[in-house]
Formats: C-alpha cells, sequence, structure tokens
C-alpha cells in the first residue's frame, strides 16, 4: 500500500492494513527479543523474554489463521512505530554500562513494545467486532491477553524480582 | 547523549534519559495533535484532541518542575519510538480515502500516542519511586493519569459516540 495514495477507502481495508501493520510488527519483535535476552542478566527477565519470544512465534500463525479467514494471503506493511520503538529500545541498551542497569532498561524497551502490542490489538479487536468477524475477534483476543500478561510478567520481575532495586545501586 | 557511547553508568542516568525521551515526545505530539484535530470530521474526537492538546502542554510545564526538582535544566533527548509512531498515524491518515474512516484511523493513531506514554510515564514512576523522588513521582503521576483519562476518552469516541460504526458504512 502506497503513501499517500489514499488507497484505504473502506473500513475493511483499514482493519486489513492494521492486520499488516501488527503481521509486519510481530516478525520484527521475532528479530529483536533474541538481542534482548542475549544481554538480559536477571534469570528471570531473560527467562521471561524467552517464553514470550515462542509465543510471539504462535502469535504470528494466529495471524495466518486470521488472513485465511478474511480469505486474505498473509502480508505485511512497513511499520514505523514499531521500528522506531525497537530502534529507540536498541540505541538505550546500547548506552549503557552497567549490567544490572541495564536490566531495568530492557524491561523499559520491551514494555513499550508490549503496550504498543496491546494498542493495536486493542483497536483491531473492536474494528474486527464492528465488522462482524467473530471468529477473527478470538483469534485477535488470544495474542491480546498474552501481550497483557507479557507486560505484567515485566512488571512483576522489576519490581518483585529486584531489577529496578538491584539497579538503582549501581554506582 | 550519543549512540553506543554507553554514556548511562547509574540508575539516575536511565531515569534522566527516560525523563528527556517523554519531554521530547511531549513536544512532537504537541506538534501532531493540531494535524490529526484539522482532520478529524467527528466533532467529539475533535474536541477531545483539542482538550489534550492544551493537557499536554499542561504536562510539558509538569516536566519542567520535574527536571527543576532534579536540579537539571529540562532537555530533549530524540525519541525514535514517538516519531516512528507520529509518522505511521501520519501515513495511514495520508491513505484513508473516506472521512468516517478517517476519523476510525485518527483514533487508532491518537491511542497509539496514548499507549506509548502510558507506558513511559508507568517505568518512569517506579523508577523514581525506587530513586527516592517521592515529588517527582507525583508530578509523573497526573501526567499518567490524564493520558490514561485521554485514552478512555478516544474509546468512548470510538465505540459509544459512533465513530466505528459509521466508518463501518462507508461504501
Amino acid at each position: 500500500m502506497g503513501i499517500f495514495t489514499q488507497d484505504i477507502k473502506t473500513m475493511d481495508d483499514l482493519f486489513l492494513h492494521g492486520l499488516q501493520d501488527i503481521y509486519y510488527a510481530e516478525h520484527q519483535i521475532t528479530k529483536a527479543l533474541p538481542k534482548m535476552i542475549d544481554k538480559a542478566t536477571n534469570r528471570d527477565l531473560a527467562n521471561g523474554l524467552k517464553a514470550h519470544l515462542e509465543e510471539t512465534n504462535k502469535q504470528i500463525e494466529r495471524l495466518d489463521n486470521v488472513f485465511q479467514k478474511l480469505d486474505k494471503k498473509p502480508s505485511s506493511t512497513q511499520c514505523p512505530a514499531i521500528d522506531g520503538i525497537i530502534k529507540e529500545a536498541d540505541e538505550v541498551v546500547g548506552e549503557v554500562a552497567d549490567k544490572a542497569v541495564l536490566d531495568a532498561a530492557i524491561i523499559a524497551g520491551a514494555q513499550a513494545v508490549e503496550h504498543y502490542e496491546i494498542c493495536r490489538y486493542g483497536t483491531l479487536i473492536a474494528w474486527a467486532q464492528q465488522l462482524g468477524h467473530e471468529e477473527v475477534v478470538r483469534f485477535l483476543t488470544t495474542n491480546l491477553n498474552e501481550e497483557k500478561a507479557a507486560n505484567t510478567k515485566l512488571n512483576t520481575v522489576a519490581l518483585r524480582k529486584g531489577v529496578n532495586s538491584k539497579a538503582s545501586t549501581a554506582a
């Protein structure tokens, strides 16, 4: 879909564009997560990110099913938002010298990714409901719930598994 | 702060970087919102975005106070995440031909902005609490609550003020 070509004429077009956007985003996330996992020191953080990488691959399969239900071929559209969020996470992580502070920075970056996905799935579910795609709503809701759970786990790792408190002691 | 120069050595450095990031983001949002307001057709949507533009200016003043409390000069660091989110909103909005569908697209773009801010303020508040900056926590919490309220209003406009239902009737 070109830029400023006014190719989106209907709500169905907008919905399809949103699906292509999140499909692109999920693929970019499968590339970004391994780098975060490599750099994470806290074991709970590394394990949580690994589990979410596996989840993300299943989420992509669910999106494949969504495209199939809509009789569309799975396809991506470039998503400057997720590109920017991942770029920023990479940049900040690259600037951190201390390993404990780095864990806090990785969590912040991963939560920005989760919040973006939570937002997009929320919008897509509302649009799918409006358009009467009930089966699609179920696939998207599963993905949304996984993103919310991943975000909650990151909160737990930051606050109760000691990442933030350890980071604050870095000299 | 340079890229990959490992300038972030402590949690305080990371916190300051996060403040500079959201300070940059809030300023970019004050530039992006007027364009969204100009293009919005639904009156509730346009009024909601206008009210949030005023709020955003006050949020920047609160961030000025935060920098002051920390004995730092207010400053920005470029934030590829918000740049990407705004770029994507602009691109999608530019692709939509129908005015009713455009309103739905504007809401989606504005909610991506809100979710980004909700995420960042949540992280900054957790870090400020960890670092014992209690007064700063209060300023940031006010901003966070305003972002959450703005996001909820956008949900209401999409779902109960008829934007999504009107968009779905576009031929």
